[in-house]
């Protein structure tokens, strides 16, 4: 879905110019090329990303608040690797891949629990404390040389932000200013506008886990563009009458969508919605901002709450998206009922996802094998894939 | 099952000779070599068989009359390809890659349907003529330069004979008349006498899909041999009996095999079938022929009916068939009972295909790994394992 | 489980030293390194383990008495090949690729079953006696050259040993007194150690197939090993105390784990047990011996039965066990409640395969790309990473 092209940040980053990767203008003149069919469609581009990209730039992988207490875990998958993430005894997150350092065994098997002070593999019983030393293993005494440190558990690059758990399994993980909260501050304007929503203080009110029979590109490029807005998203279309257009109105950094008239709030039926967030300026009121941060985050920004999806690829045909809605926490707190509220972008979720999933068949016909074309109010997604192009190259 | 064995042919294709991929004789003097167990068990092989095959060559797709009226579409596998067949507003039929000119979406997901004047894409609305012109898509007014030709669908070759739409995906298909009709021809000796049968004028009286768990190849070289029908088919032998001597009686083109007398037609039980049909020669009365076209199609004629086999290759080792059983219009406009008629083949369809998949996994056996052998019965499959390698190479 | 440790072996054979695939000792000094992570997560590298291993040494099958009569056959898997094993008319076994030598068929399709002179192909009637020559065929007396030998099954070779038929797919198998035998002379010391149990004349009281989501490899280091006894199997330790000590207390070839003082019996409770086997040796009673015979057996001998597991790796992350239990003919004839004599290896068993199947995954693991490390008590697996290393050289 929906977020509003920005053609200055397009014709800046010389698409059509010589950067690497850049696509070529077409025979339609008004029309460029996308990525070649087989970026959608061949396994080893896939396993390529995965490395490149998914195990390579920082993941948001979950909210910060479901690991309330020291010992609390949780194991995600970042790219194709199992992350342990836990609650030390001094209360902060850490992260370790999910493996044994002696014989391999996956130290927690299941999704999420709680440990008192070590991880116990439960093969031989070798124990970790909550920061990944080595502690304890049958015979240790015997094996005095051994380097505790040197056999603890890998850990992995961890920051907070929004009140999420972000991870990079890099060695030397890149800039999170430069790549994570630059993606916000390069389309906000400001870099305290997204602050003002007070992700980090709001609660989780609704989450929605979708299985998506598509590549992952496919669901940026529908995330990034509003041509088709017109033809699936009705509801959305209704509350914001500008996605409509195709183009998108907002043709400057820092610019959202106007809500309608009408709508009263940023639901389903456009009735009422809850009260603004407490922080918001002025021009953040009734307007719709979105947000992608590469490789797997989009972030939605209403006045009452904040939609945020991550995005998780298994392979180059599914990707599993988990979907977020953050409320006040009083709103939470109060039993209100969220589903108009919620309902809106679920909608627009099930519609986006369904059209990527009758778009991945044809990535791999004979007929995409040079990719399609986009029009110009989806030119912008071109910088998207020059921005593939060069992390694979 | 079913096609004679044609000596003539094979001694003057040469098969022992130098032509490529001709097989060598065995040390057993009167067997030749098949083609090695990994041309049926080898998933890379199988794919450059669809490219080199089954998309490159004529295939038989549907009948025709299964698209009465303007607007009617349905979409078929051809090789790896989604295709859109349709009916457009002159009563012609049009054959297009199922893929969106703009973003590569599916144009129709089901399996049919009927549509107006246009097809729409679910995902950005452009739409297309039923001759394949892009008409409209939301903003083209604003993309002055757009050749709406050049964004059209891509076309699919077409052509119709005995009631069927044969389609080719090669940019210049082969002459359907050499390959296609030709096949016909070359067996039945004279290109008229498939036309006695006036297939296109027949109806449809029954359709079975099998779902058989084997190598394309392995069901041509089934249908091509006799020598299996004294194990497998007794019904068949029961109608046929000089099918029961391994080798077919006919040594000449154009001969078929003779009804038993007893059969008083071709049914299960060797009752009665249908009147013969209008325009035969005697000498196709109370005679089977069968005739192989590459890739994919058998056709079998009877005084009272014909039956045609359609391959769809799926994987190295699935491959599924549709049968249809053609009547004269007033047989079945009758309401006849067609269940003795259409048992007898449907019988030797599950036989054939049944002894297929116990063939299937011995492929990759290293017993297998030169290949089997071919007694004179079946040396004139040895024809058919040269022009695969031909079209391979 | 469970087979002890041997130090006196493992510096024997100079695993620390320059033997090819010889681990390289570890930074920690009293660790070695493990196979890489590859070595369990590679398809490719479990395809050539089923040629170089499993198709080219000697494989264990079945009970030779679970064919019984002449004519008995059954179908067994090894490595990727499908063998019909079967008891000729003069009551000898024989063994043969289950392949049709003409074009290629399964001779058998079911599991097992009962022939009677002949194999006959359901395809084209060749047949086979059963001793594997081609016997008859349709048309056979018209192919006068041909060498019915030459056209026989291809036979593969066969011993039996411990009442077990096994078979070798190579063209030239190994020595199977040095092969097989030799593993079990190595572990006991004295060739004729183990003949005093005489599998051969005991029953099968009991068979368990497990099915494992783990690398074959995976399952031989678990058994090789006693460092994760006190972890897992409560049960087997209270019968074994010495396995609770991570390094099993046997360090000389021949020597066998006792049971505890307390026990009467190897059962799951420590209640008695049946009748010490009529041949055994003082020493062997009241005491535990495991042997691994590569690649795919483990044999347990304690004084009142046999255990033995046949490992079938079916895919790089696959294993199917099937575990027997083995008695005194009277004791299975007398209808004797062999549950709790069952139950303890039954539950060592599924506590290793679970434990195995959670390390499975971290075999993919960026954590484990140069594999894990074994501390001294497991160093002698070395021995069994050089053998694979060097059979896949």
């Amino acid at each position: 879905m929906a977020e509003p092209s920005r053609p200055g940040t397009t014709s800046a980053s010389g698409i059509t110019g010589a950067s690497p990767g850049a696509p070529a203008p077409t025979p339609g003149g008004s029309l460029i090329a996308t990525l070649p069919g087989a970026a959608y469609s061949s396994p080893e581009i896939f396993a390529r990303e995965q490395e490149a990209v998914f195990e390579n730039l920082w993941c948001c992988v979950l909210r910060s608040a479901e690991l309330a207490a020291p010992g609390d875990f949780r194991t995600v998958t970042v790219g194709r690797e199992s992350v342990l993430v836990l609650r030390n005894t001094a209360g902060e997150l850490r992260a370790f891949l999910n493996v044994c350092s002696h014989r391999g065994t996956r130290l927690c098997a299941g999704e999420s629990g709680t440990v008192r002070r070590t991880l116990r593999c439960s093969y031989h019983a070798w124990s970790y404390d909550l920061d990944g030393t080595l502690v304890a293993a049958p015979n240790l005494a015997r094996m005095p040389d051994l380097d505790r440190t040197a056999y603890g558990l890998r850990p992995v690059a961890l920051r907070e932000w929004l009140g999420y758990t972000w991870l990079c399994l890099a060695e030397e993980p890149p800039s999170f200013d430069e790549h994570v909260r630059g993606a916000a501050t390069e389309r906000l304007g400001d870099p305290a506008a997204i602050d003002r929503y007070d992700a980090e203080g709001l609660m989780l009110g609704h989450r929605v886990r979708y299985d998506v029979r598509a590549n992952w590109k496919l669901l940026v490029e529908n995330f990034m563009e509003c041509y088709h807005c017109s033809t699936i998203h009705p509801e959305l279309v209704a509350v914001l009458p500008e996605f409509g257009g195709g183009y998108a109105a907002q043709t400057k950094v820092g610019q959202g969508a106007s809500f309608a008239g009408a709508a009263r709030g940023f639901t389903v039926d456009g009735g009422p919605g809850f009260e603004r967030l407490p922080g918001l300026a002025e021009e953040q009121d009734r307007r719709y901002f979105a947000i992608t941060v590469r490789p797997q985050v989009f972030i939605n920004l209403v006045p009452d709450h904040v939609i945020l999806h991550r995005m998780f690829p298994h392979a180059h045909d599914r990707t599993v998206v988990e979907c977020d809605w953050l409320y006040a926490p009083d709103v939470v707190a109060s039993g209100a009922d969220l589903s108009h509220s919620v309902e809106l972008f679920h909608r627009v979720n099930e519609q986006d996802f369904a059209v990527c999933e009758r778009t991945q068949p044809g990535m791999a016909s004979r007929a995409y094998r040079a990719g399609g074309v986009l029009v110009p109010a989806e030119h912008h997604i071109g910088e998207f894939h020059a921005w593939v192009t060069r992390m694979l190259a």
